[in-house]
């Protein structure tokens, strides 16, 4: 591979400049991604191989990324359940049929999740060639708990009041449910890894929403679950937004990298889970800023993680609204620092 | 007065049990809130100092807490800067005419704050006078950060994206217009005090959607020139929801307690600011839960805080769909805890 660094980096090896890529690179602040998703379905486009490939590759391309992240989204392993999931565009996604029971849950079958999401393999494939070996690809999925929330809410919510609600009321029917969820999960990193992807990000998006002993209930465990069968195979980066308070934790299941959101300064990072490879954490309404504030911050950002075991990102995904411009000065301003 | 627990916490005292109250305690939970709300308009029960005795009073009565908190709104601060603001009942506050220019801001007058928001005497007064010495009265107001919020988004948002981009863009303005909240804020607050309020809150609901650098940049300055503003005069409760990493700073600023939401494990408090007084933190949604479950959950936080300089009450605003019965389970039980 031309440039690895990334996954130098996730083998905790010495490399000459610190990776970056950020979350949601793959989406509507690219000119042409916006082109595409004009002519096609959200769903045409994570299932179709050239299309998968093209939007996965552009920011590459046209941003000057050190990796690619695999266009998809994290609900495909709720359809892989057997659940309709629309995706209204510019509004979120809305799950019609909601779990709220235990007959529901029972017909969820994990079993079917190779034959439902079968389309990942050409279209991780495709994603590979169009690649030609210049960066890795990063393949992803939800946490259990983040997909729970969709699942038993029905759609985005500030605060996934009926998805705890559920848990509080059903705590033996969450468990089967995250299990199930764990099962889709895994089978689905699995597919990812033969096909082709060369390490994996786990995003708990909704995480930081639970109290630290409800993390430990209702994430946790089923984190550990999954990186423990996925990591002898690929890094494992674990993304928690929000669950500062459980990094040491999440450490302890052997992810290769810990993901982290803005408001987590590197100096609180490293004094409770200094032995992990950090990733992240510039704030994304940053880049909507002008670009000497993106550049300062940016280079803030650098000197606050310090050299070694560190991947460059923001701490969320990049907004829609992103000037270009401002995304292109992030990732250069973290090219050409030297500290 | 005869029910003086929560004055004497914040002054660390010693007390037979723990005081409770909670956050929108005074709200859509209370049938009989419920009721004036389809009679009178929000401004009109904010006002009225009937209206505002009756709402602020109700909890007290019903649910046996042993605080009242003023019934009103942080956006009132809005209006005394001369912005318009429409409550739209369940969508959240609308303003109509959001800043985002020098012109705006050059307008917007603290020195009217005592004229415009002169009704905060006689209903505070009427209040006192409704409790009958039974309890403190707590008196509260939005931090300037949190006011900027609003005054510059237009409305509530997940993120305040608008908000912070205006920050980043006129960093100088954004200075300026939280220098004239702060001043209104502080009038405001002198005027709670000499209508007799016993202690009061600041709450900086929207503190943790900063990055460690920007809080202390954009927020900390300004609450802590209220804090040292006020405290001489009566206790402050500073209440910075998200801002888990910011606890040192703000017990820094002389707060007489601090606090907490769901996601702040008692042993970091400690750990972090160890002799402040810390009030919190049940996750509201607890309480959406089955009635054992918030019995459950209540025991665990009062043994996680133990015993002393500690104020129970939920770690956000309690939820308009609570069951009433659940608030007032929370409320028994921390009154009947022995550690």
């Amino acid at each position: 591979m031309k440039n690895d660094l990334l996954l130098r980096t996730l083998r905790k090896e010495k490399t000459e400049r610190t990776p970056v890529w950020f979350m949601r690179q793959a989406g509507r602040y690219l000119p042409d991604y916006r082109v595409l998703r004009e002519k096609y379905s959200f769903f045409e486009r994570v299932r179709n191989p050239q299309l998968a490939a093209e939007i996965t590759v552009m920011p590459v391309k046209q941003v000057g990324i050190d990796a690619a992240i695999l266009f998809s989204d994290i609900l495909v392993i709720a359809q892989a359940l057997g659940m309709d999931v629309e995706m209204q565009e510019g509004k979120g996604p809305i799950l019609p049929a909601p779990i709220r029971s235990q007959e529901q849950i029972s017909k969820l079958d994990p079993a079917r999740t190779e034959e439902v999401l079968a389309y990942a393999i050409p279209t991780t494939r495709a994603v590979k060639e169009a690649l030609e070996n210049e960066v890795p690809l990063i393949g992803f999925c939800g946490s259990p708990w983040t997909l729970l929330c969709y699942m038993v809410e029905g759609k985005g919510s500030k605060d996934f009041a009926k998805a705890k609600q559920f848990c509080y009321e059903h705590p033996e029917l969450a468990s089967l449910l995250l299990d199930k969820i764990t099962e889709a999960s895994i089978t689905y990193l699995n597919m990812q890894i033969k096909a082709g992807v060369d390490t994996l990000q786990i995003f708990d998006s909704w995480g930081g929403l639970l109290s630290p002993s409800d993390y430990k209930r209702f994430s946790l465990p089923y984190l550990d679950k999954m990186v423990k069968a996925i990591q002898p195979q690929v890094p494992v980066i674990l993304f928690a937004k929000g669950c500062w308070y459980a990094l040491a934790e999440l450490q302890s299941t052997g992810a290769a990298a810990l993901g982290l959101d803005w408001t987590i300064h590197p100096s609180f990072a490293r004094q409770v889970a200094g032995a992990s490879v950090f990733q992240g954490n510039l704030d994304p309404i940053v880049l909507l800023g002008p670009r000497h504030h993106v550049e300062k911050e940016t280079v803030a950002m650098m000197k606050a993680f310090g050299k070694g075991n560190y991947i460059a990102n923001l701490g969320h995904g990049v907004l829609p609204q992103t000037p270009f411009e401002n995304a292109k000065a992030f990732v250069d301003t973290v090219k050409n620092f030297r500290a």
